[in-house]
């Protein structure tokens, strides 16, 4: 039922089963190693290109979901997916082995609340009765195809991010009297919003002013306040775009601090790993929430947390031709208690 | 409510308010010319190139679908939109200027259907009184990011297709009683079909099997057979991939020629316009439905189609690595009498 203005409640309020994370060597060394199911020190995954490799990470992650949750691959209705790559071949790829009823999906970096919010919507409606949401990342394959070749040993700028190496996964099922949660309860799609930055190496300020418009109608359109919730997190502004963030919510005279976290800062240890401003990608919330932010709500070290991943929609020949970059930010409230 | 394996019923079947479609020089050249509400003689549409042309291309075409249904931006909840574009960029700049909170697909040429199946069930759910199917292609940039510059006059191969330049979009609104439909009454998203074709220029053979599975899925799951429907209209498999799925149906006992029409066959005069298979791209199957099909629907002409877009998902860099294409199809079933 929408709410509001930008806003779905949904009523049945379904569950997360399971969720599913696999990270590279980079983020296995970072603070979150532990949360991580699988990982690879392999970046080629065996395989013979950058791509293939995310391909068959997003497969293996997938698999490890299908697994974790005692769930067959026919038993799924629908899965909904994407990734950075052009033409979204990661995803393509990956579905092909599955066999799944499958939804393209492109949100850039925003793409995991976006399929996160389409899985939960379906089994809500008894569209489905299970469906899967799930988005890949891989550095070398991004930093080739967005800026540079790995080869030219390219110097990133203060303000940029590092694509983490990476996917996450989670299977939405309907709500049974007397299973524990979590639960997803509401969602706010974004739209984008655009402030004119035109600085493909500062994603984080781009990103920030749609982060801030989708959080503030999801408060609005629900009628909660920030506090409401045990964490607001974003999905990749980075250290620096979450003070931008930060900032624009203490204008408006609201404070985040304390409640707000960022998936792009929380996977890498800033001061031993060189990442900059943090990490960014669509595996970055994939498999901070799949790893982390599941583990606290499934342990109710927190109950009720706001996800909201972020999207800048440029590609390189836009940038080349002199657009800023369009962001959006899609968010997803999940709750142990309904 | 799912019916079946893969499909969904749609019990308060939305309507269908209004279509528009716009197209380029050549497509209003074609047999289909008096269908299409707008079409431009420029193919930079006044913007400086290709890409910002195609964009504002969808962006026109969206602004006539509000007046011709007399709604304003701020009353439709979500749009679901994609083009061919590398991170989709044509949907992307277009939805900064509309304000519309916005669900990126990508599914190749299939998308139109994915879209108009997402906004479809986003009323039939009452998660949206008002949401919008958008998509868009453009020779001149598919040309030159699939295969190359127009500068280099390349000659096509007998089997390859034209990207069409064309946008269309549709407007899906709740059931009111005594208001005529069309209806969409059912769903079937695909899953990927590979047949292990790896000839980028021809997609119709790729994608044939995807369509014929997605078809077979939807009769089998609603328990219709072929010729319930006035028309099976399949997205883009051109000439030669429209041979193919009526072969692959003789094959298994059912008859198609005399139901089956194609987007892609129907949109150019095949003796006159030197188009070889045919059209493709997001925008055919748009154009085509929302131009020529859904004004047989309003008139009565016919009164059950299923519309099937098919999609190929990859990308140059995965056949450059080897791989074969993967073909999707999505079916929506819209009728006038529920």
């Amino acid at each position: 039922m929408k709410v509001g203005k930008q806003t779905i409640k949904l009523e049945n309020t379904p569950k997360i089963l399971q969720t599913s994370s696999m990270v590279g060597p980079k983020e296995k060394q970072g603070p979150l190693s532990i949360y991580f199911d699988l990982d690879t020190q392999d970046i080629f995954l065996g395989e013979k290109s950058f791509e293939k490799a995310e391909s068959k990470m997003m497969e293996t992650c997938i698999n490890n979901l299908l697994n974790k949750a005692s769930v067959k691959n026919e038993d799924i209705d629908y899965i909904f997916a994407g990734d950075l790559l052009n033409q979204c071949i990661s995803s393509g790829y990956c579905m092909r082995n599955l066999g799944i009823p499958f939804f393209g999906l492109y949100g850039a970096c925003s793409t995991f609340c976006e399929s996160l919010t389409l899985a939960s919507l379906f089994v809500n409606a008894n569209y489905a009765s299970k469906a899967i949401a799930a988005t890949s990342s891989h550095f070398c394959s991004a930093e080739r195809q967005f800026r540079m070749p790995l080869e030219h040993g390219n110097q990133k700028s203060p303000t940029a991010q590092c694509t983490v190496t990476a996917s996450g996964s989670a299977i939405v099922v309907k709500k049974e009297d007397g299973i524990p949660g979590p639960y997803v309860t509401h969602v706010t799609p974004g739209k984008i919003i655009d402030y004119n930055v035109t600085d493909m190496t500062n994603m984080g300020a781009a990103m920030a002013p749609a982060a801030f418009n989708t959080i503030a109608m999801h408060l609005q359109d629900t009628g909660r306040t920030a506090d409401y919730y045990d964490a607001i997190v974003t999905g990749d502004l980075g250290v620096l775009g979450s003070e931008i963030l930060v900032d624009i919510f203490r204008k408006e005279g609201i404070e985040l601090n304390g409640i707000h976290a960022d998936c792009g800062a929380l996977i890498y240890d800033h001061d031993k790993q060189d990442t900059h401003c943090g990490g960014s990608g669509c595996g970055c919330m994939a498999s901070v929430f799949s790893g982390y932010f599941f583990e606290q709500l499934k342990t109710k070290k927190m109950n009720k947390i706001l996800i909201v991943a972020t999207g800048a929609l440029m590609s390189t020949l836009s940038s080349q031709q002199g657009e800023s970059i369009p962001g959006i930010a899609h968010a997803v409230a999940i709750e142990n208690e309904v």
